[in-house]
């Protein structure tokens, strides 16, 4: 089968399209027949060779399409159209999942959007709720609203929590799109202070939790931002991982839940529940409708080294797919 | 009713004995008959002016004693010997304390010993199992074991979960309390290095849970001792609170989450909460003598200079008791 390796650690030249034998199935796993793929940004620190993450030498860590194989302990039927993450080998023609994280494609989407549903949602709903823990009608802070988890999680704040959604990004194009996903307040970072705006509109309060994908740029102002016993969870590091004078006594007094996270190597047993979780109690919204997946473009799998480019370049709004024909 | 106030923010000087109006209960409360209220630091950092907290001019946040007057909507009696929390005002010989945050004395206790438990236990119970989720047969690291928090904490960690307690204190005295209160390693923190030793211990797989009233100084140390997916809760800045330099990568890549707390400054429902929780999970295990109460020293009230300097000098093993008497 065609399938995107990394020729040696680098630049998106060193993505190539090769030929590689089609994957085994296990007890307990399911052979996907991909329809899309989408980018990740693990995905490119794995290129550059900077993860530990990588046991399968193909690219990718989530996928749609159809199950092509499966085996009968797993009540799963060929033909089924399903998405999910997989423990890489996504960017290919054929890829195994565990069953206990197949998830089935609500009917009205098509594979690219169901492409852009798994890892962007499933963390988003990780990190808000069980890592973040927030609660009905609180604040919640999301930084990069932009982004793949941004947009997620802008709409499961909203829809599951009814939360007052205070966003960030860097152009009035993205804040647009987050507002029409149920944004309360978008504010330019570029423009405007955050923590000033955000000492106005919370009465200096501050906000119950954070997504935080900027790390030490944005320390001392998300540490004004936050309010008493709030979780601030940081998930990506965009603004460099390196703080100077930390004061402990600023934590401790303001009772911060500081939580650092990351999904993709969490264990298989993590990865099932949290699908369930999901599964149960956000999945059903996009047959509603309430929940959409956003998809900025897609593109051919052999067009990958673009598909690269342009998530590095941090100007698309929601995902990058990539489109699996066979 | 005599009571100790502070003249003017500073040293153990300041401490007086004074007459003062005896307290006047509102609903929903007890006037207690102070016989003995105990030390803590928290009272320290209000004599040097250093905290905003003290709504009461008079001292002290825990009392033991009974109950000497009570409204009908209480449930509660004349004359029961109890002990609790109390939001200022414990350096006294009358006391009032909110009914919903009344414990009763066990049988075999005395007042002295009683004063001894309340803010110990509840500050280890919240921090060990409401924020460090201390879980059955995990590890848990607890600094100053010789503390009044750290014998509580070791005797909970061990009663309630079974876990692997690892204790760290400054004299071979102090270790041998803590050993005898259910520790399993004692590490004397001025002969040998923690980290290496709970390297050791762990086979470089580190603590689930630490308990840290250090910050600072042990910054770097208690990062290395702690586990992926490791709980820190930050309840003390014995050793500082300013670090140089911190990187974030770190706290991410294990995953680890970083929680700042205080008791003292809670609202009143949470302090209600934690005590009925506490007195429903573990209060039974001191009658059972599962769990006991550790006091160092009992002074007169008249001396709490002298029972200030004790705790200020970091050699007391367990609580600092003030007696009460009329």
């Amino acid at each position: 089968m065609r399938a995107i390796i990394v020729n040696k650690p680098g630049g998106v030249e060193q993505l190539k399209i090769s030929e590689q034998p089609t994957p085994e199935i296990e007890p307990g796993q399911v052979l996907i027949k991909v329809k899309a793929a989408a980018i990740n940004r693990t995905d490119i620190i794995s290129r550059k060779g900077q993860s530990g993450y990588r046991s399968n030498p193909i690219l990718g860590i989530e996928v749609s399409g159809i199950i092509e194989k499966s085996g009968p302990e797993t009540a799963l039927k060929t033909g089924e159209r399903v998405m999910g993450l997989v423990n890489g080998g996504a960017y290919a023609e054929y890829a195994v999942m565990p069953a206990n994280r197949v998830m089935k494609i609500p009917d009205h989407l098509s594979f690219e959007e169901a492409a852009a549903i798994p890892e962007v949602f499933l963390t988003a709903y990780q990190t808000l709720f069980w890592l973040g823990n927030l609660k009905k009608n609180e604040s919640v802070l999301i930084h990069a609203g932009g982004s793949g988890v941004g947009t997620a999680a802008i709409q499961l704040a909203k829809q599951l929590r009814d939360a007052h959604v205070i966003t960030t990004a860097g152009s009035t194009e993205k804040l647009d799109v987050c507002l029409s996903l149920g944004a309360d307040v978008g504010i330019n970072y570029k423009e405007r202070a955050f923590e000033e705006e955000i000492a106005n509109i919370t009465n200096s309060r501050g906000v119950d939790v954070i997504l935080d994908f900027i790390g030490a740029s944005y320390y001392k102002k998300n540490l004004s931002s936050i309010a008493l016993d709030g979780r601030w969870i940081l998930i990506g590091l965009l603004g460099g991982a390196k703080l100077e004078q930390v004061n402990l006594m600023e934590l401790m007094a303001k009772r911060i839940h500081l939580k650092g996270t990351l999904l993709t190597p969490r264990t298989d047993e993590y990865k099932a529940e949290l699908t369930s979780d999901f599964t149960k109690n956000a999945l059903p919204l996009f047959n509603q409708n309430k929940l959409k997946p956003i998809v900025d473009r897609v593109f051919p799998l052999e067009d990958v080294q673009q598909a690269h480019l342009l998530m590095e370049s941090n100007k698309n709004i929601g995902k990058i797919i990539l489109k699996v024909d066979k």
